[in-house]
């Protein structure tokens, strides 16, 4: 199924990617200037439009994928470096779980030219210190368009570095399940939750979130998650933020934007300032019911590399 | 839900669309020359991007969205009309369900300027003598792009209603489900299917199809509806085609991809060129598990219109 799927996205986008099938990534098809520093994201499938659909001009230049919710492999990480680095080193883009972080290194070590990682851990709702620490989920899309710009614009790697932590300090993210996902191979939903029930700070692979709490109304989920974004980031009034909602694959349009209009509402009445907006499934969990929000502290740099163009099969303006 | 979710979207796209909340209407953001023909569209909620998220320049320049599953109201498509026709008439765009035929035409009579009709009718799994005739479901967005890029350039309004046929006339789709959608206000689906059952030919509220049948593999059901597709269409070797894989909301971008790789792989080995391709969920179905395809026979100035600039929320490209 993935690499039938693979091939029919490279078809389907052939102006944007091409497909190496053996071993399998993904990267731009417009070669970058010379200079220009490489990133190159991977994961587990399961996930799209991450990573693959953010592949090309202003943002990745490469992503691995791995099987459904499984690490892809250091030599396909190998691969997909020495195929689009081109003179300015490979800054390795990677989602905080044990499997992808371990072969990241690997690769890295592997490597023969400048190389740096990117680590993305932003979601709020475990403790900074407990086991591997915070998941990366949906802030990976804000994080991969803000360094893919700055990198397109000539930042060398320390710079891709810098900034990237800077949005990874500044973004924090939140889920809530009402399903649960069903991984293809097993056939079967992954955790059981009832039907009046709903799962606070549920993980991208179904894992256990926060809380579990009876099934309420979307105004007192946002309210809850939100709560919790204050604690993290701190927003001032006046403080310019990107809002995103991002749904995990079966949750309708109509209520990922009754979502954001709830955000919107919380912290508009906080004289927070919503200036850039992403809402839309990005950072899938399968077929699972429920969304995420994002929320990102930006400063004018950010807004600036928000706002670049960017042209790939999931984000496209400006070209 | 429904207005708060739509001042979330209008929110979330305030640089593309405005939101009329009585009567409902979403306008584009930049008004449109003078003289150009007015596009207007409208259908029941539940389908989103449809047709809200095709509002802006190059697409539509109004959509009139109902409560879930349920037609517009001629108020709503009168207003809407009011506020954006600029001296080229209007084109009602309109998907063939009795409720939405009954109320544009209402609105048609009481709108004092010129004024024509667009029905899109491409859903071939029942026979055009049955009923109403067929449905209108994943081809609309073929042909609200094509038509809309054509009143963009400057098109008026006998030839835009002249395109707009050609269009349908050369679009077919046909839908299969696994699941059934759930309206929220009833709370449960709306149709019972079984764990290893298909509908071929669903329609896009749970209509029921052409056919149950057992759960098989993909290149079975894609096998299956193609040759449906032969026989209507009848591609020649050559054809240019575009090639649409529609999600109904519930199925994850890994298997519309796949859905769409092997349908390239069969108009491919009969010599059919695709040429233009669209795939991601854009005429859905609240949650429903399941896809369609829609294939279009595409000409130079078909395929010109497709090509040509569109920024509204859904469908963004050269501009």
């Amino acid at each position: 199924l993935l690499d039938e799927s693979l091939h029919g996205f490279a078809k389907a986008h052939a102006d944007i990617v091409q497909f190496n099938p053996e071993p399998r990534f993904v990267k731009r098809k417009t070669p970058s200037k010379p200079g220009k520093v490489a990133l190159i994201a991977g994961g587990g499938s399961g996930h799209e439009p991450l990573h693959t659909g953010f592949v090309g001009v202003g943002m990745l230049d490469a992503a691995c994928p791995g099987q459904v919710f499984t690490s892809p492999t250091p030599e396909q990480m190998l691969a997909a470096a020495q195929a689009v680095e081109n003179g300015g080193g490979v800054l390795f883009i990677v989602n905080n779980y044990a499997g992808d972080v371990m072969n990241f290194e690997i690769a890295a070590e592997m490597l023969d030219c400048p190389c740096a990682t990117l680590l993305i851990h932003d979601d709020v709702s475990i403790p900074e210190t407990q086991g591997m620490g915070r998941r990366g989920i949906a802030g990976t899309s804000v994080v991969e368009k803000i360094v893919g710009a700055a990198a397109e614009a000539g930042a060398d790697l320390a710079a891709c570095k810098a900034l990237g932590e800077r949005v990874v300090h500044a973004t924090a993210s939140m889920g809530v399940a009402l399903s649960s996902c069903t991984v293809p191979a097993l056939g079967k939903p992954t955790f059981a939750i009832g039907d009046k029930e709903i799962e606070m700070g549920v993980g991208i692979h179904g894992e256990r979130g926060r809380k579990r709490m009876e099934l309420t109304n979307a105004t007192e989920i946002v309210t809850y998650l939100a709560a919790i974004f204050d604690e993290e980031l701190k927003p001032n009034p006046g403080q310019t933020v990107l809002l995103h909602v991002n749904g995990f694959g079966a949750t309708p349009p109509m209520e990922l934007y009754l979502v954001y209009e709830l955000a919107h509402q919380f912290w508009s009445q906080r004289g927070v300032n919503v200036v850039r907006s992403l809402v839309g499934n990005y950072t899938t969990s399968l077929d699972m019911a429920g969304c995420s929000i994002t929320l990102s502290l930006l400063d004018e740099e950010m807004i600036k590399c928000w706002d670049a163009p960017v042209h790939t099969a999931a984000l496209r303006w400006g070209c």
